[in-house]
């Protein structure tokens, strides 16, 4: 089945989409995918996916140049892999992702990676090839138990099986908007439909794509009149959708500025959403415009330039620093922007505020205020406010000589002696204390859930620096393939995360640095050969301690359950295609001076090799100081 | 959390459960599940899951001896490995596997595996560790966003989420028989229902296990009341719930035999659920003695003893071989055991009789008729009929010298001339040739879904072969774990697949023999490291054939998208964990000659290493015969 040739006049660097034309379905995914700027797909392909795949290897027109480009297929070793890289594609560039599975097999495989994703608001557009409509609305066909399929619960020989069966496990659980296509004259409408959905709820969005629709035709107006899809259309549609107004959101800003201005210690909390929703830009600037005092939350960090001057650290409730927790509850006001309450987000629910704080929470749907006056307490919800809209008002509207603020000296920053251990070797609190040392403003970090997980809250990021982890989620083994995602979104889009380019060195190239323990690795592990094939810039240290020490830390030190099989990890990345050792270094390191060294060599760019590895030697039931204040504190909890 | 002590009384080496005593739950599930036979369980562990986990260290009370014996854990790589490992142990033992795993993010990655067994009717307890009691009735804490747990599709900020979304993931759908345990007086009749359905259907069941409830005490009634529970125990309740009597059985029992006592050229189709409900030695035993003509499908191939002198090989409606065509079209009468009608298992719905056969279907809850004579055909359906009640009933009635049989002569054992290369590499069609000369009597094939599975067809086994394939639901990647699984069961019950002894070289051990495509091992290959770990034995074929072999033949041969990483797979037992190459050998065969000495020589128990690792060069585009065929009918197919 060769691809139908589609209506697309191109020369050879000319490339244009000419109206009331025609192209193929395959062809207008791909297009239309490339107009949002995702030039990577991620998945694997299998007998119902194969016929949109093919148009993988169509000419497309770039949305920027206008001239003919190409999309690239990053074939994963299996499908939670791709899903999981496809996650952190979008992490990194915040546009939507693109993960391609089959039927049954691959879309199921792929379901926990999802599941993060719409846990966490990742914007990742799943594609499913199901069987051809021919079968489907057959009479006779439509009957049959197909390959892939599971058959009916009731006695399978006489009743057909249910063709949406694995639509239905996702549709309104996994995922903001989910189609199965049965009208290829709808077809295009809804892809640009879904679209709209995943960037307005920032979380995954289904269509099931029958094997017959990618070579039908389909009209290229679409693409003519919407060039190309983004979140403030989104967005903007929203605020129309509920009727609000220009008036109304300056009015609200005016409220807000009225409780700043009379504020003295006011704070912001970056949230989450800010990022999700592509504000993160516009909080830095509100921020080193009032000098206000800011946080982040667990799943935030990154998002604010810690090196401002008014950084006070990270705010979890109870599980924070206590110097954090005391600047944070003497704040008059708290501005709470791209809020996403959860267990990890708030210590387990235990954000305290002063008995006179008022509470401003600003969020993609909707603005709160809450006031403490005299023992009461006022609550105000105004819904469908947007608080980037507000954010954007805010910036044009404050008059910052209006701000009056009086703050304590900021005790948070008490330089850390460096821990040495006696015997040499490295514990998870002088890794903790070291690791830092190696990052350069604007290099990414992406880490797993595991106990070095928790000794990252406390870290102090350089400007421009990016920070990628499913901190809510805690599904263990998801940071080997996302950081794949992460490195080829970084070759589509160097400098992305970057919104200030003098706080980098010059002529930099921001690195990116994997963490991960070796019970979460050994999941995953066989994504590291993508990495070697799409020769992915990368620095991976492997932390050896023999099990699943994060739960050896709740139950079970010793016992086998939190045992894994010990690998021989630096022979790895040689068995998975670096045969020659041209591209890849492997090293072990078991003490404290070689970690140190090590940190320092690749910190100046000292590494000539496409990827390094180093496997870091810890022990077995060693954790972080803040992991065993939690197990502390839930064990605390537990008794009462 | 120290797991309670249990009120068991236990020796050194006998141990008794004492009449109306309390067991803590957790003890209660893994003493129901030894009594079953399950003596190894699969999974990983998670936060939710350890408390259910601590258990699996008691002492618990054998089955057989009533002495002390101990549950295995057998820990996976990750999730879906493990549910493919689970899948392989109920495969091989044909006894209810258990999977256990945490909420979200370890039950979403097993899900894939377990919609496989449920496809393929594999019997597979899947307990899923979720939270505590005290924060799901909690009337704060049930409204918390909890780790692992999906937030609501509307703004999670103000609305809870469910924290049943998983179970009604998989509820009606993949899942036999779904259990949420929240009272734990019931909580052990739960255990005993799922069990009993889980056999009654033959397909997985599911358990939501709280973190809580394991510590628990329940009494122990039920297991002194029902020392184990049987699939005998479910079929009887399934016949007594329909009034089915012993009179009606001898009464269908006595229609069979007039029919069959009238036949001149009867067949017997033994299908996939013959196996599944442990009717294996029956229908050989019935074969043997009426010398009736027999065949198999694509999945029950090795359910009857090809050795048998009336065997005719695999028919597979149009898909099969000429001769086995012709011999199935000319019988006048087909009793089809444990019918599983679906894609892959009729050669596309392709079944094909002569024009005046009568078809009796045979199957775990009904008994068809269907009789043609001069052109018309009648039908009759009895339900709740159990076919196994039915065959010992023909075996018990059947008079062998009203037998009347006058079959053409049998020409399907050709004996086919050896393939020779003339530049002496390997195949697909020499390697289907050579590759059969390996097996002895008893040995066990696991094969991945791909090219290979499609020459396995054809080959003749010896007696007392068992051959396990996920050949319907056809999930690539699935083998290697699942052979995990199958070693693990080995190792529990040596022999458990042999039902005639004698059969078997002198003091033989059967081998298990894996052979999978590399596309296929990428997706799981971490296992090997299990298998490591267990020192399981077993010989792994690795075809290498860069790629998705079996997606080329269907489309995009030459297309990246088939592409996979090359890899340097004769390393990878170190990397994996034998560093210092004791337990394992692993060889690149590049030519035909190499090949047929290494299955010789392992044929003959050449092999001084515990895992055998054998890397066989094929070409990139090259097909079996039988699935170019297919393809070629599909392509005419879609043409049409």
């Amino acid at each position: 089945m060769a691809p139908v040739s589609s209506n697309l006049t191109n020369t050879a660097n000319s490339y244009d989409l000419q109206m009331n034309d025609s192209i193929t379905f395959g062809h207008y995914i791909f297009q239309r995918l490339l107009s949002l700027g995702t030039k990577s797909v991620f998945g694997v392909p299998g007998d119902f996916n194969l016929p949109l795949l093919e148009y993988l290897y169509d000419d497309f027109q770039s949305p920027d140049t206008k001239e003919k480009t190409s999309i690239r297929w990053v074939g994963g070793c299996n499908e939670l892999n791709s899903a999981y890289s496809a996650d952190g594609y979008s992490r990194y560039t915040n546009k939507i992702s693109c993960l391609i599975t089959t039927f049954g097999v691959g879309e199921l495989s792929a379901i926990n990676g999802v599941s993060g994703s719409f846990a966490e608001n990742i914007k990742v557009l799943h594609i499913v090839g199901v069987p051809s409509t021919k079968i489907t609305e057959s009479p006779v066909q439509k009957n049959w138990n197909l390959h892939h399929l599971v058959p009916s619960m009731d006695c399978p020989n006489f009743n057909p099986p249910n063709h949406n069966v694995y639509h239905d496990m996702i549709k309104d659980k996994i995922s903001c908007s989910t189609h199965i296509l049965s009208d290829i004259t709808k077809a295009a409408d809804m892809v640009d439909q879904v679209i709209l959905d995943i960037y307005k709820y920032s979380r995954p969005g289904y269509l099931f794509v029958p094997s017959n629709f990618p070579d039908m035709l389909v009209s290229t107006k679409n693409l003519i009149d919407r060039p190309t899809i983004t979140m403030d259309d989104a967005l903007a549609l929203n605020s129309i959708d509920s009727n609000f107004s220009l008036s109304h959101m300056k009015d609200l800003t005016r409220r807000i500025l009225k409780i700043l201005y009379k504020s003295e210690t006011p704070a912001v909390v970056c949230d989450m959403l800010v990022d999700r929703y592509g504000g993160k830009k516009l909080i830095n600037e509100f921020i080193n415009r009032t000098k206000i005092r800011n946080f982040v939350t667990p799943l935030s960090k990154s998002t604010i330039d810690e090196t401002n001057e008014n950084y006070v650290g990270l705010y979890n409730g109870k599980q924070s620093n206590a110097k954090v927790i005391e600047h944070f509850e003497n704040s008059d006001l708290v501005l709470h922007y791209g809020v996403f309450s959860n267990e990890v987000n708030t210590g387990v629910y235990s954000h305290s505020y002063g008995p006179n704080t008022t509470l401003i929470q600003l969020n993609p749907t909707y603005l709160r205020v809450v006031e403490y006056e005299n023992g009461h307490h006022s609550e105000l919800i105004y819904r469908d406010v947007n608080f980037l809209h507000i954010l954007k008002q805010l910036l044009k509207d404050i008059d910052l000589s209006k701000l009056n603020f009086k703050y304590q000296p900021l005790a948070t920053r008490v330089k850390q002696e460096t821990i040495e251990n006696s015997d040499g070797k490295i514990t998870q609190a002088s890794l903790g204390q070291a690791f830092p040392s190696t990052f350069n403003p604007g290099d990414i970090l992406v880490a797993d859930t595991g106990a070095f997980q928790f000794s990252i809250r406390d870290f102090v990021f350089h400007s421009q620096m990016k920070y990628i982890t499913q901190g809510f989620y805690l599904s263990i083994g998801m940071a080997l393939p996302c950081a794949l995602g992460v490195g080829v979104a970084m070759q589509d889009y160097p400098l992305e995360h970057v919104y200030d380019k003098s706080k980098l060195p010059k002529n930099y190239t921001p690195r990116l640095i994997l963490c991960e323990g070796d019970g979460a690795a050994q999941m995953t592990v066989q994504e590291l050969s993508t990495m070697i094939r799409e020769k992915i810039s990368i620095e991976i240290y492997l932390w050896n301690n023999d099990g699943y020490t994060i739960e050896r830390a709740i139950m079970g030190p010793t016992r086998s359950y939190n045992d894994i099989a010990a690998w021989n990890w630096t022979t790895l990345l040689n068995s998975f295609g670096d045969i020659n050792g041209k591209l890849t270094n492997s090293v072990t390191i078991e003490t404290q001076s070689d970690l140190v060294a090590k940190l320092k060599d690749l910190k100046e760019g000292d590494n000539n090799k496409c990827i390094e590895f180093m496997e870091v030697m810890l022990g077995k039931v060693d954790y972080p100081p803040q992991l065993q204040q939690m197990v502390n504190d839930q064990k605390k909890g537990a008794k009462k």
